[in-house]
């Protein structure tokens, strides 16, 4: 057999640990005598029809390890989506270079660009294996346990709900936080876990898997303020009214739609200033903050679950080994085995793409407004070691001598 | 000499090592045979006048070298300024628990309110020995190298400049981040540290210290965008026109003012927002994207700075060190004294109290939208040990075979 030359991309939206299984791709294929060299497209699959297109084999392995260790995409990524003709000039450019596998790394659009391209290559007898590598911070892709760069993502959302739970202790209000997420809450009911006293934030979540119905918002953050003397809520960008329409669009005087129609919901802090102004205006509650998280939340520099590092690499080898060995196309899945561990298994490519998974019901309080403890087994693990530990005073009162 | 009670409280913003302050006043004082015991106030100094005072000294070691590890103001904070008959209110409640010493945290403000005490207590010939400890992440305090609380919050400022820079470089466009500081561009211009190479971000970064021209914004990033294909910009909160009217206030239909007259100007993502709109309308760039880092950087737990650890520990250990033997009340300053070192002073309150330290011209380029290298070498011992270190694929190229 001729020794073959594979090329691998990422897509989507970049997280703290889709380096990682780029290198586990690039170290993992390296072992194997079949391959020859490694090309990496810059900017996924634009980088493909670009013809731009950088050779991995050159890179040392002291670099490929530092680069692992650095979040985004290293080579670029995209949020173009095949179609058949993109995919004639994808197989075009794929002859010129004698690329025989083809590996990309992202998310539900990604998985479907995948599927895309495998079918294409089949119709047309194209000699090609075409595989899925899992990313994204949404934790929506079905038939996985969870995704890279979910964990480190939620590390960042929890760590970040401990430091706003102490800041508003200190200086306490309302104070109301914006969390990435469409469909999936996932990454918003991450903030529960960074409660460790039974008065500690966030008292209230808000997921797009429920109905976010604005007036029993206002009752819930007035009983929890009357209660607590303060209040914290956590809100995914993507809460909607019972119509499905976006709570955002609501305040936005001209919102931005993406070309599948979607309104444009990060990089704005419109929803959290909206929710504050609520707030502030209805309930009477004269120190109300708003925070969105923002790009920080999904590429922050240092903040990284050493569980999703390692997984990263993993799904990124486990994809080379089923290329070389499986004799089909296919998405790599992460599946839970145990308390905690988890083994792979590639998966079919429809079974996967451009599906959404969402928040199980069992995860998701009955009042709509907070997490289930299953949430917080399900998730504990994948935050890694060493996560911060807040600690109280333990406030022995002096009593009082006047009055 | 009989034993003294001395009271300790924490004033203003919370920071990510003002807790380190309040456990090195409480494990030194506890080393002083003529401290009895160490009483600490809730939220500052309105829980002195509530009465609402805890006793410190009943706290574990274990326990409190967990809450100096601890993110936020432990005690609470308030932004109470006390006046003449607050300060007699005051003085009542330490009288009635015999309270000789009073250590108050905090930045500008705090400083002026243990001013204001200390000048009544002298006047009414109350004996009280009032100490300043400095903290604040806006590094505004005159007569100090820097103060506790900046180089970690400086810190996270670095590593989210980091990531974005990475996030942008990945998905390209333009990327507007608004970073805390009304008057001292310092913690805007941290973002700086975050380049490693010649063409990352942030390419532009515009702190109080100059006035802010939208049109020379608007110029500038539009030379960025074309030399770069992509633009990161760090505006500090307190950007400004020509006439002092913060840029803030142009866009907000409402803006809430605290009791000094001061604009609200953290807690929304207002200012990020007409930043974009106004790139996006006048440039027509498309992929425009702002966030406003807000109570993160200074709340954030697991991102510290251990140099800002210590000094923080060490500014509290000092000031009782000084209180016990210097006879005088005053301000604990930072100055430094090699590269790295620094030592303390015990300075005038006065010299402190209620005066704002910007930036030194040196600190800002010529250009009036970045920093000198002198910025680079002042900042860089602050920001600790393991800094996160962004990495690059070497890219070689692979020649084109079609076109």
């Amino acid at each position: 057999m001729a020794r073959q030359k594979i090329l691998v991309a990422q897509g989507g939206g970049p997280t703290a640990v889709i380096n990682q299984s780029l290198v586990g791709v690039i170290q993992e294929a390296r072992r194997f005598a079949g391959i020859d060299v490694v090309y990496g497209a810059r900017h996924g699959v634009r980088g493909i029809i670009n013809e731009d297109l950088v050779d991995l084999s050159q890179e040392t392995s002291v670099s490929l390890e530092a680069v692992a260790a650095t979040p985004s995409s290293a080579l670029g990524s995209t949020r173009d989506k095949p179609d058949r003709k993109y995919c004639q000039e994808i197989f075009r450019v794929l002859k010129a270079h004698d690329i025989s596998q083809f590996y990309y790394i992202g998310g539900n659009d990604s998985s479907d660009a995948v599927r895309i391209v495998s079918e294409e290559a089949a119709s047309v007898g194209y000699p090609l294996r075409a595989m899925h590598i899992p990313k994204t911070i949404d934790n929506d892709l079905v038939g996985n346990d969870h995704t890279p760069g979910f964990p480190s993502a939620a590390r960042f959302v929890t760590q970040a709900f401990m430091g706003v739970n102490l800041d508003n202790a200190a200086l306490t209000g309302v104070y109301c936080a914006v969390v990435m997420g469409r469909h999936a809450g996932f990454l918003t009911a991450a903030s529960a876990l960074a409660k460790v006293f039974p008065d500690d934030g966030p008292h209230l979540i808000y997921v797009p898997e429920r109905t976010f119905v604005i007036e029993s918002f206002l009752s819930d953050v007035k009983a929890c303020f009357e209660k607590h003397g303060r209040c914290i809520i956590a809100a995914s960008e993507g809460i909607h009214d019972d119509k499905g329409e976006a709570i955002i669009t609501r305040l936005a005087s001209t919102v931005e739609r993406d070309a599948h129609g979607n309104v444009q919901l990060s990089g704005t802090g419109a929803l959290a200033d909206l929710l504050c102004e609520e707030v502030k205006s209805k309930l009477g509650i004269k120190r109300v903050r708003g925070d969105t998280f923002g790009y920080l939340q999904r590429s922050f520099a240092g903040c990284v679950s050493d569980v999703d590092q390692r997984e990263a690499r993993e799904v990124g080898e486990k994809a080379v080994q089923y290329a070389m060995r499986a004799g089909r196309d296919g998405s790599v899945a992460i599946k839970r085995v145990g308390d905690y561990a988890v083994r792979y298994e590639l998966v079919a490519l429809d079974s996967v793409a451009a599906k959404t998974r969402v928040m199980e019901d069992g995860l998701i309080a009955a009042s709509g407004n907070h997490v289930t403890p299953a949430f917080h087994n399900y998730l504990r693990p994948l935050l890694g070691s060493g996560l911060p530990q807040a600690a109280r005073l333990r406030m022995e009162p002096v009593a009082k001598v006047l009055k």
